[in-house]
């Protein structure tokens, strides 16, 4: 008898980091929870995203009655490793309607006059919504910490300042879904340089990104040291394993279905009289 | 032999409302320009919708290099005439780090204060990105004229400056596309019953929607007087009749592509040196 394809056992608690991750002994090819290869993934992505699309529609439902809940997807990672993939095939299946999707720059000269957390504030997602953040306020931190650009001392004030403000995110009704992709440095290299070898990919080549990537193990060490500071039950860290696209994509998938599963969005009751409207619309 | 399915005849000029446009003489069954029924509609809006996805990413790298090219489209109905389904089917196509989706409500005190176009100037979609507004300027035409919230001469001041700012637009590299929905007042009262005899329709429904339906013929001559006035040949008005959703979704992907190709992005050539940049990779 042929073995089950797709999640032989729920990902989640296999990719929650934790707070004594190491990063060191996470194989970005593998694929945990998983059983099977790219073809079963590709399937399980176009079955989910149906499930997906619809749980969305009950949240974004939900929330014109009153409900507070929300989504907020972070996903950081270095260069090539799949962010924009991820927003393309797994966040493109729902309605855009419900999606509010972020790309953090490095800061302007009037952010930078401002809290790390300023700029932040201003795109979180309101009720309803699936925020989707591409980089995030722990640039403040990653990058801040490698090329020193703010002293040790802030930098230590940040994690505390930063679980501080999840948390209140949190409380106000917010599902905080943080995500690592995981690459390696030698799947990088072949994307970078796949990146080189198309014109169509140009674009997304910038030379200032074999800077990032000669400081390697000093962003690793970054960010285990970020995660292990502020995994929190409330508002976890996922080191989700991404050499294999097709297996980081299902697998924020399965994040996001399994926390909107969590959150369990009902369709709001009729806050008018049914049978009066009807009769109102049959004379209408 | 078969008849060809699909657009045997290019849509755009067909939907065009012009400066002398008759609803009245607009059939909201009719299907301008297609042969076919709705499976047909429905492959033909998979088929195209690789090459909206396509030629949108070519709009968004294009972007990057500094090219001011981006879409406005506007969408403008009477409720449940399908602008969600729009967004959902033709705009969910495309990558959404690429578009952004603003739903225009009531205007709230704040928004009040100022004119009219202060919070739409706020949402307006950035170079190689696809803005869509959900209602948008135009309701300070119709509603207003149709409920009396402004005073005549207000609207008929609104008609101009509504001009000018969409020539600006247009100057500063936004191709505007201005769609009405056309239902049928019939074909509204079948969708109305349908949110009232499903639950998890409820949430769409609002007695209130009774009130413009009572107030149809005079939402109907709103429009007409809004589009003549405001068709302008670098921001047109199409009429595009919506009573079969399946077509409705596949003349705006159409209006949508061509617009694209009427852009005709390229891939931003390398601003760098590709063989230096392939060598300092390799030795990386």
């Amino acid at each position: 008898m042929a073995k089950k394809t797709g999640f032989v056992e729920d990902p989640t608690p296999l990719l929650r980091a934790g707070r004594s991750v190491d990063l060191s002994s996470i194989d970005p090819n593998s694929t945990p929870g998983f059983n099977g290869k790219k073809a079963d993934g590709q399937a399980l992505l176009a079955a989910e995203a149906v499930e997906l699309s619809e749980l969305q529609e009950r949240l974004f439902a939900a929330s014109r009655e009153g409900a507070p809940d929300r989504i907020l997807l972070v996903l950081q990672a270095m260069d090539t490793a799949g962010k924009g993939g991820i927003v393309r095939h797994v966040v493109g299946a729902v309605d855009p309607q419900g999606i509010e999707h972020h790309a953090f720059k490095a800061p302007t000269d009037e952010e930078k006059k401002q809290d790390f957390l300023w700029r932040i504030e201003k795109q979180l997602p309101g009720p309803g919504i699936i925020g989707v953040f591409d980089r995030s306020h722990y640039e403040d931190v990653l990058v801040h910490r490698v090329k020193g650009l703010s002293p040790q001392e802030e930098i230590t004030r940040r994690y505390g300042a930063i679980k501080d403000f999840e948390r209140d995110l949190v409380a106000q009704g917010t599902r905080v879904i943080k995500v690592m992709l995981h690459i390696s440095r030698e799947e990088q290299g072949a994307r970078l340089m796949e990146r080189l070898e198309r014109p169509d990919k140009y674009w997304k080549y910038n030379p200032g990104d074999l800077e990032d990537r000669g400081l390697w193990d000093q962003f690793q060490e970054a960010y285990q040291i970020a995660l292990r500071q502020t995994d929190l039950n409330d508002s976890p860290w996922y080191v989700v394993p991404a050499n294999k696209k097709w297996y980081a994509r299902v697998a924020v998938q399965r994040l996001l279905l399994n926390a909107l599963k969590e959150i369990n969005p009902t369709w709001p009751p009729a806050d008018f009289d049914v049978e009066e409207e009807k009769k109102k619309l049959a004379a209408s």
